[in-house]
């Protein structure tokens, strides 16, 4: 099987598949053993730095899973580093921005981020995967959506009401839009490089625009979100992702993807007929059910295959990130699953 | 007007009012330099144990702000307290309980809860507040529905992934059950009392169901909050609100309620239209909005007046309780604004 024909970018492309082709969201994480010891020797951006050690962490769970895309082990704030807004992962608390910026005057003093020279090693870790993947699973890039990396910007961090990110919007639309221009431009660079240097889908993590009002979201996110999109590599796959979307998909399908990612809150098919059946969906187990035991997980597995309808374009995946607490058989036992389940042969 | 004729009760059973009538989720809160004169001299759980503060509370914003409703001064969590369970609020980080129960063996060793003899100050409270209104605007009581203070119950207090609520429903759903039905009759014990002290609508918070998947709604909750819907007394009307609730709103509507509560996160047209328009909604303007300009806030409070397209059955309402940060003027301007918006004489 050639590359092109991988499962996952086949389905991608809604072309028929002969099982519905599977990967987790942060199957490079802790509840995985062998990344835990990368971790005690590697903080988390030193390890996202390391071209050959995030190359490691990113191939890890293919094999041990069994899983049918690899996804490129980074933090969708690498890219703000070079802005100068002192960016530092606190242990146990998220990112924080140290210098958050709040106003139009603050968006204006940003410097130019070029792209290219400034996370180098991102585009060194892709090479290395692709070595390492040995064409035998496609590599997925990513990178955060504007919105969500702008909500970590004007935050300096994780958020409960996005309370500094609306005002921004409703008070100076204009900064906001600067600053959405910002990142749109250096996110289409970024993932066009991780493109250039081999990864074969991409995948937008607006994963915190669910708090926005869908009127917030057709006028301060959708036109920058296109605009990423129109901006990336002809041909290569885009997934665009998100949480608490339920009201929002049919406008983040008007922003653009060939796939749109599911989280759990909404059923399957429901939400597929949302986005239109002209293009591809992938989700959407809660990742809390790998909790619970095999027989368990196998029911739901079923019940979202069973809303999938066999139907071309499905990508099976958690609904957000793999727990940490996950039990690594559990994540192994649900890739068999989806295989088992959805063989068509 | 004699109070069966009081806008917010004619809207709740959709029936033509001259305007829009309108009450702020917390609008006895931290915004109001009032309420925190009063938190000066009292913690919060000695304030909701203290009928007298508790009704002087509810009283304050209703003169203050012109609001067409009062809502009692409480916590969904005091019906918990009498369970044993170690219930406090710490400063500054909401409510923790101390000991909580994650299994069917903890769940059967609850004692039985009294409720007419435990939170004899919440009737007390009713009593006084329907004094201090004097027949100007109704009262509504409120309760947390099932779930959300099951959720309190079983994680100990807020979580951001419901691990452990979610795993007592996979693996252990008769405990869950068990719960659930503990919860329900107090519950109903809980806002019939309210109701028979002189509340003339109720209002359950079901705040955290959002984090749910539409099949874990059905199977796990939506049987136990209507058994709740149930036992209400008959002919008073039942507001059912919920937050994160876009892709859960027509089971909730199947739950029960005379009026859905809706948040910022879907278009109150849409959101109408999928719990049907035989029955009212409430809401559903972003608490962050208040933050902005009165010439922003009146943009967007047309917005969703224009979506409810003056058909009888809505109450107007933030998507969720009103910020710490608003300032108090915009929420009166924002009475202001829906009365003047509105009007339909």
């Amino acid at each position: 099987m050639s590359l092109p024909d991988a499962p996952l970018l086949r389905a991608a492309r809604r072309q028929p598949t002969s099982f519905t082709p599977v990967w987790l969201m942060r199957q490079a994480g802790r509840y995985l053993p062998e990344y835990r010891a990368m971790r005690e020797r590697y903080g988390f951006l030193e390890l996202a730095r390391n071209p050959e050690a995030a190359a490691e962490v990113t191939v890890q769970p293919v094999a041990r899973l069994g899983v049918d895309a690899a996804i490129l082990f980074a933090d969708i704030l690498l890219i703000v580093e070079p802005l100068g807004v002192g960016l530092e992962f606190a242990a146990g608390e998220g990112p924080v921005i140290h210098r958050p910026v709040r106003s139009e005057a603050a968006i204006a003093r940003l410097p130019r981020v070029d792209v290219e020279s400034s996370v180098p090693f991102v585009f060194d870790a892709v090479r290395r995967v692709k070595r390492g993947l040995a064409g035998k699973v496609p590599l997925i890039g990513f990178a955060g959506a504007p919105f969500t990396v702008a909500s970590y910007l004007v935050e300096g961090g994780p958020s409960r009401d996005y309370l500094h990110t609306k005002r921004l919007m409703y008070e100076e639309p204009e900064g906001w839009g600067r600053l959405m221009g910002i990142l749109v431009d250096a996110t289409a660079r970024y993932l066009n490089g991780q493109i250039a240097a081999g990864a074969e889908a991409v995948q937008i993590f607006d994963s915190w625009v669910g708090v926005l009002a869908p009127e917030d979201y057709r006028t301060f996110v959708m036109p920058h979100t296109r605009a990423l999109v129109r901006a990336l590599t002809p041909g290569v796959p885009v997934i665009h992702f998100g949480t608490g979307t339920a009201s929002l998909l049919p406008a983040m399908r008007a922003a653009g993807g060939d796939v749109i990612g599911l989280d759990w809150r909404v059923d399957l098919d429901v939400g597929w007929a949302a986005v239109g059946h002209d293009v591809g969906v992938q989700g959407n187990l809660d990742p809390v059910v790998l909790l619970s035991k095999p027989a368990y997980i196998r029911q739901r597995v079923k019940d979202i295959l069973e809303r999938a309808g066999g139907r071309p374009g499905h990508i099976f995946n958690l609904g957000h990130g793999i727990l940490p607490q996950t039990p690594v058989e559990h994540a192994r036992a649900l890739v068999e699953m989806v295989h088992e389940l959805s063989d068509r042969r």
